[in-house]
């Protein structure tokens, strides 16, 4: 049987978003303390983070809330539409993904904030694909940016040191 | 066209939560710090706090996560599962809620904390029905808790002072 | 008798923070959905915020704090060297901030992620102030950040509409 | 040097909580789990959250603004007044007391909510000391009631058998 942290990179891949393109937000979080990082040297740090049950939970909830708007699914015809345009105050999908961040204290939320406004990379694309109607990522981009933040954090928290030796 | 509050309260009676229910446990919380307390006296604050879009949202996706559980309709059978079995471990349903309690301070996150622990009512009746397996309440119980915990932080704020006079 | 907001008001003037410079930073906030706006159209969302209890507890705990550091008057000797360093990985200053922002709703919350990260007007300048050594802002940047992210989402969500007319 | 954690278990000591006391609450909270559950099994859970970095500094604010009400030494003689009577709607003891619990998912913070409405044990001690006038133990009761709360959920994850096994 797949463990619930396999099942949640397989889901994860099979919505667009990378590993590699998670780590790769977590190290512009953290290039300006840094010199020469690279999105590999967060690998350890977003698979611990994904190891993690709630972290699990929170990235099974917000993909399948997305997949059942997409497919017109839902019961509730109202919410449906609140989710397919991506509704700006909604706040349920940054709700979520506080289920990730608060894991990981102060720093993991102010990152969290901050990409989430100031949109890079995965999560910029992942948006702009939910925009044109027939893809919905509305809890996506939320839960894709809380883990990169919570690994930056686990990162400057200086916890990768402690880390196993990484392996795929 | 109906107002997002309105269809959370038919959503909520049709989930089996009526408004007094959700009142009868405000009344519980505050039971300690007033003599002969109504469940009435807490009507205008719940609806108060259902007047807030963030709670109305909140509301909705928990209910319609339910109902997907209960109809097997989910495209993750894993999550389908922990929600049928209502994990203890699953903590997204309390997340979701804590959207609602963050909106009312540090006394109805705590309120919030009690009553899901010690749980009081329809709380108690809502978890008893889910149990069976019929049927799935695993996020209702916990948005009921906490529009109880926020109804019964405002009532201590003393905001109700400021109300209009109720009317339903 | 002086009211809470009224000492809070003068507290924060004394540090150095006037309403406008926090007007200021909600402004910006907001500057992307709006245009041609003021910071005087955030006056009356800044005394909203400023008038809940929550929020002038959480100013005035700060403010003492930084004071207490300023002034070399800490029991806790390691703990006043590390707020007159101003730890970047010290976290309770964001979490005291927090107390503001969570009564805002998520957008609060991400807003207060961002200018946090991307320090703005006042913010910098306090922040550049606490550095030199002879004075502490630890605690100040951060609950400015929040009443100016809780000021701009209350404008975001609306409710400035429904403000009576300022007046000072 | 001492280490933070060190420092944080005198300073806890000094203002009358032992480590036992504390584990006796997360035994006290765990307790309809598990049968015959001993204090102790707590001890390493209890450890490993004094080892955070963000716990410490929690820890140390909150005895530190207790002390300075304690011996009249606040420069904000209102603020002064509100922490020696334990104003029940303060609000900032409880969250810098979140700092703590977010840290370990929602279990813990629904542990945290029960513990300070049910006040048990060491957190019923501390209270009553502080209600007399001579002592003052606002803040410390949240963190107290946190620490446990936290290595209580700790607990529930199943965590502790990972642990090295415990020694003084």
């Amino acid at each position: 049987m797949k463990n619930y942290r396999d099942l949640c990179i397989d889901l994860l891949q099979e919505r667009g978003v990378s590993l590699h393109s998670i780590a790769e937000v977590a190290r512009y979080l953290q290039a300006e303390y840094h010199e020469n990082l690279q999105a590999e040297q967060f690998y350890s740090s977003i698979y611990s983070v994904l190891d993690k049950r709630e972290v699990q939970f929170a990235v099974m909830v917000a993909i399948e809330m997305d997949m059942q708007a997409e497919n017109r699914n839902l019961f509730n015809k109202e919410l449906e539409e609140i989710l397919l345009r991506d509704e700006p105050l909604f706040g349920v999908d940054e709700v979520n993904a506080y289920g990730i961040t608060n894991l990981y204290g102060s720093i993991a939320l102010t990152n969290f904030g901050y990409i989430d406004k100031f949109k890079y990379g995965i999560i910029s694309e992942i948006n702009a694909r939910g925009k044109d109607g027939s893809e919905c990522h509305t809890f996506l981009d939320d839960v894709v940016g809380a883990i990169a933040a919570a690994a930056a954090s686990r990162f400057a928290h200086g916890y990768h040191k402690k880390d196993e030796p990484f392996e795929e």
